[in-house]
């Protein structure tokens, strides 16, 4: 039974993995399809945002079906609805990578991104997607390094979000108003998508060790 | 134990409509609070968010004991666990309240939202509140009828989520970038607490009536 148990939970971590790898993707192509302005690229994003959702409801079905033949009891059963918190953030993340896809989308021919922004959105980006690798990284060596580093991570989205604002508000801006929103909205959106990867990565550590992540 | 069962879940169901209760009410300060530029009681939503926080914990512990000690399956267990999407939907919809609270306290003591946005921003306020008061009807009268007005609703605000960019993009727009960042901020504040109460209300109706809801 305990060997079950723990043989289902490898399950759900595995197609948790496969989640955050492809939310992960998403993003990239996104932040290529933004920076490039390439149409093609975005439109696979929007379509591809359907697979994230369906790798979803597999972890749902897989939780249900635990749930049901294993009936797991306290720190068991925490484990299990660890997971669809998880699953519930990288959903998140991959609507996240959607938005910035259709953010291009709406703009184009047209970069949504003017040249003032190029360096920090790329920034916010990069700092999205080291945040969001550390998810399959807590599997492999989950230790209290990490939690300092998403820490870090995190911290360093805050800074560049609030330097996308001084640059929006600058008296040197020059790019209108619709510009700025799409500004501000993308700051946003990939603000929003690490800070579900933190979540999802406190949580993941929670559910590979069965403690609570904490800062050394 | 079936009758025990129903006991534990309808205390989770109240446990919920007094989570929709609080955000609602805190939307509706935050509200107040944006249009009146009124940084006391836009601190008080600030606040007042970790009772919401506490009641989503609260659910939470009801549902693992409930798993615990019930251990149901099937349609039972799908029941239980939609109680944790909900609870999850209404913590993300105090969260926007506090968002809205925040961004009245950023530019007091200027009003945020400029005269030409206060129509349609109350516009907005109105549909979200009226999106999440259904939530507790849901519990009181679960119909078809209201699954067809979650509908209508959630277009209205999608129609005035579009008015609001029109007023923001215009060539009379006079108010200048921050106002107009802060107008589309608050826009997508109002329409994904919009979204999450649909959702949360389609959950809501499952929860009751082991139904989907259907529209008619």
């Amino acid at each position: 039974m305990r060997t079950e148990f723990h043989a289902d939970l490898d399950e759900v971590r595995a197609l948790l993995v496969a989640m955050a790898d492809e939310v992960r993707a998403a993003m990239r192509r996104a932040t290529a399809a933004l920076l490039n302005a390439d149409a093609g690229v975005a439109e696979g994003v929007v379509t591809g945002d359907a697979a994230v959702n369906q790798l979803h409801k597999e972890v749902e079905e897989k939780v249900y079906a635990l749930l049901a033949r294993q009936a797991p009891v306290a720190s068991d059963l925490r484990l299990v609805v660890t997971a669809l918190h998880i699953a519930a953030d990288f959903e998140r993340m991959g609507d996240l990578a959607k938005h910035v896809a259709k953010t291009a989308l709406r703009r184009h021919p047209v970069r949504a991104v003017p040249d003032d922004l190029v360096t920090v959105i790329r920034d916010m980006a990069d700092v999205a997607d080291r945040i969001a690798g550390k998810i399959s990284q807590v599997m492999a060596n989950p230790d209290a390094t990490l939690a300092a580093e998403l820490e870090t991570d995190d911290d360093a989205m805050d800074e560049l979000h609030k330097g996308l604002f001084v640059v929006l508000l600058g008296a040197a801006w020059k790019h209108g108003v619709e510009s700025a929103i799409d500004g501000a909205l993308l700051g946003r959106f990939y603000e929003r998508f690490a800070d579900h990867a933190v979540n999802a990565g406190h949580h993941m550590f929670f559910l590979v060790t069965g403690e609570t992540m904490q800062t050394t």
